[in-house]
């Protein structure tokens, strides 16, 4: 009843000032994010010209700016990308503690480029459910998550585009794809509320009014603190396991193993050089198909994993391949979501990537030491088979060998190695340690195996007691999933 | 004697034998530049098609993936860049105990650029310097370099070029501009001997004859493993400080400053206002125009950094700058150059960058608190000046702030932070500490401000004593210089 009697001007002062404090709480929860590490992720999306930039401007100008980051991954035109369709916003979440403005995002992108018809419809559902994975990735990995969606109406684009269009200072900010967005209004408003509606079952969508300037910042500031307030009470949120639908492989157990297969020298020798030289030409035509290779190694300490690497580096071009050593996390890399490491390290299209040691840590070393919660190594065999289907999704050959020995032979190539001045740094203490826990590791191991070998990114055990079998069976391996690739496409 | 009487069949076998040992050597010197810490770059340049690439593989084929990169930075068309010129070598340098391999690099750059006319002959004297500056910064942070570039003669590139081509595996390999640099052979031929000569100062060239593989294999591998090992027996290399002949700007001492001006309420607002909306129009020129800013924040603790850095962050665009919190480095940064988590950091032209603390952490902290040795410092200046004027010549606005109050002043906002609540987490023992150390730390600023104040990257000392008065006149001193910069470019 109030508010009815109050004068326009009055009304006025009153926004302003529920603003200004609304801007204050704001202000204060971020240092209370930042002392219980929260990290918070705001997506602002919207027409062209709705005021994306300005909001998030009017969102974080009382913020402390050592806390928070503004990204605005531009969209290209798919042809110009070497990398899978959410890797600008995956490399770009924040550390915990601070908060990360998308201005514009996973939707703006998804939706131009499928009504430019860069990619087919299939393709589209493809990035609609690796949208849905992503955010339930980040929100069970304890980020906070606020999406927002800035409308307005043709007419009132029409009338902005042309205000900007008129100053010399702004008409750059009017792009061909924004006057071809306000042309085709209709299209894009079915497509943003379809899109919508795809995505909201881990996170909800929020459209809010982008007329008037400051009932929306009143709102947008109303919910940012309201969400981050229920982040606050409820303390950093650990999504549970789910049910894993994903078509499984057959594998076997690593007891039911046989270790005994080996290869003389003679015939390795052969095959060796046989298979490198395929393997050297493989890596042109890969080169040249832009087709993405990742191959993930896995093993045993001392199973041979550095020797095996290098007989498939040897032959490929330095300039297309790059091996990833992945050490325990440093403390930027463990203050964000576990797969973020790996997101940074992809090999852009045409190249590959050597990954000795993967983002499958998390359901051997950090669950066995207990670097994570049960509930988030449970939940892991589910994200990673989802991360996996969106680098194949992307075009990427993904294999993961699985470098095998058994006891007695690690027994003897550890001491082999302290007994080796030049293979002694080869050898911790941890080592040690980690040997004792061969039961462990063989059951997280084969659960492992069971969980995560696809059709798409499949596990392949490497008997390796004979190092020369295993680099012969590794190399063979590649060459038929490069085959197969280079086979398949244009 | 004994070589001429060799059959050719036994010379080749003896070049394996000799290469098979070299290899060894170097793979071993791997482990122990790994112990030492000890960080090696290759840079290999050459002709078009005079197997730099192959030449790298031959070199790796032993040595662990783990403990070495390869990098081959692409050279786009210059109009491309948001990057100074060394911004893509730069970035790549190897960690401690790690080799980087550079697939062509500055030099390709450089003399591409040049011949095509996308740099004029002064930006090339330029970044002939910076490419000087850039290694003899390397050496003396304990970097070792080894420069080699790879000869064939214009009849031997024809004929490879046109082998590559008949290929279909290969053809993707031949890029028009190496047709063009193999029409314009001479041309090329006396710019890189003239490169050569420009640049042999801190780390000299070795051109190797690239026409018969294996020997240019031993020869590249005899000058690597002779290069680390007179690098593992003299230890890390610290180079001693130069003379600096950077025209210098006078600067007053910190005790002259003049501490007691200050603005009233109602003037500050209103200049606030009217500043502000200045520099967000400019923010639309300068983001127009490609012009990259960079702003430095040093000064006292609690001298009011965070507040000042707002007041300018507030008109801005969020899109187009970046706050950049610098604290103490990472494992991963303390590894590297001192400069190289500031060059991973460098904004893209149009953008701003404003640095809360900086580079000059070096000859302050760094120096007070023993973290790095007196040469490493006293060295700095020199460094830091070089850097900037890399950055200036780039086209970037350079500013530096020192937000400068005297000790009273912030004896009573320690104990106001202290005592109230919200502002507690501002305050930490490091700061008391600090402030214990005060004329220490008076000293190191009055030798900083003297020694790296530039006309082209210009300190400010910014009276705080009063936060107002502080606030606007970085404004206008910011307004003033984007101003300067707009005037001066199309």
């Amino acid at each position: 009843m109030k508010e009815e009697k109050m004068s326009k001007a009055e009304k006025d002062e009153a926004l302003k000032a529920e603003i200004k404090a609304l801007r204050e709480t704001l202000a204060g929860q971020q240092m209370q994010l930042k002392e219980k590490g929260l990290p918070v992720i705001v997506l602002v999306e919207g027409w062209a010209a709705a005021g994306k930039g300005s909001l998030i401007g009017d969102l974080i100008c009382e913020l402390d700016p050592r806390f928070y980051q503004v990204v605005s991954p531009a969209a290209g035109p798919e042809r110009e990308d070497r990398y899978p369709f959410l890797y600008p916003y995956a490399r770009e979440i924040p550390e915990n503690g601070k908060l990360v403005f998308y201005d514009s995002g996973w939707m703006e992108c998804a939706v131009r480029r499928y009504l430019r018809r860069e990619i087919t419809a299939r393709q589209y559902r493809e990035r609609l459910r690796s949208v849905r994975e992503f955010e339930r990735q980040l929100r069970d990995g304890g980020y906070i998550l606020l999406k927002l969606f800035l409308q307005i109406d043709a007419g009132e684009q029409e009338k902005r585009l042309r205000s900007l269009r008129e100053d010399y200072a702004t008409e750059w900010r009017v792009t061909e794809d924004d006057l071809w967005q306000h042309r085709e209004y209709k299209r894009f408003r079915e497509t943003y509320e379809e899109f919508m509606e795809d995505t909201q079952e881990a996170v909800e969508w929020h459209v809010l009014d982008g007329e008037k300037r400051r009932h929306t910042v009143r709102d947008a500031l109303k919910l940012l603190t309201e969400t981050i307030r229920k982040g606050l009470e409820n303390g950093r949120y650990v999504g549970k396991p789910f049910k894993e639908d994903f078509p499984l492989l057959d594998m076997p157990r690593l007891r039911d193993v046989d270790l005994s297969v080996s290869l003389e020298d003679e015939e390795y020798r052969q095959e060796l050089d046989r298979l490198q030289k395929k393997l050297g030409s493989l890596h042109n035509v890969i080169y040249r198909k832009r087709i993405p290779v990742i191959l993930c190694y896995e093993g045993w300490d001392a199973a041979g994993k550095g020797g095996n690497i290098r007989r498939i580096a040897k032959p490929l071009d330095p300039r297309g391949f790059d091996v990833i050593p992945i050490a325990s996390p440093e403390p930027h890399e463990l203050n964000r979501q576990y797969l973020w490491r790996f997101w940074t390290q992809l090999p852009r299209t045409g190249h590959i990537a050597i990954f000795d040691r993967t983002w499958y840590g998390r359901v051997m070393v950090e669950r066995l030491e207990g670097f994570c919660s049960e509930a988030d190594w449970k939940r892991a065999y589910n994200e990673i088979n989802e991360f996996e289907r969106q680098l194949t999704e992307w075009g990427a050959v993904v294999l993961k060998f699985w470098i095998h020995i058994d006891q007695d032979t690690q027994l003897q190539r550890f001491n082999d190695r302290q007994n080796t001045p030049e293979k002694q740094w080869k050898l911790t203490e941890e080592d040690w340690r980690n040997r004792e826990k061969w039961p462990q590791y063989e059951e997280a191991v084969d659960e492992m195996l069971e969980k995560t070998s696809t059709e798409n990114a499949p596990w392949h055990i490497i008997e390796s007691n004979d190092k020369k079998y295993a680099r012969i069976k590794t190399l063979k391996l590649l060459i038929r999933a490069l085959e197969k690739a280079c086979g398949e496409r244009l």
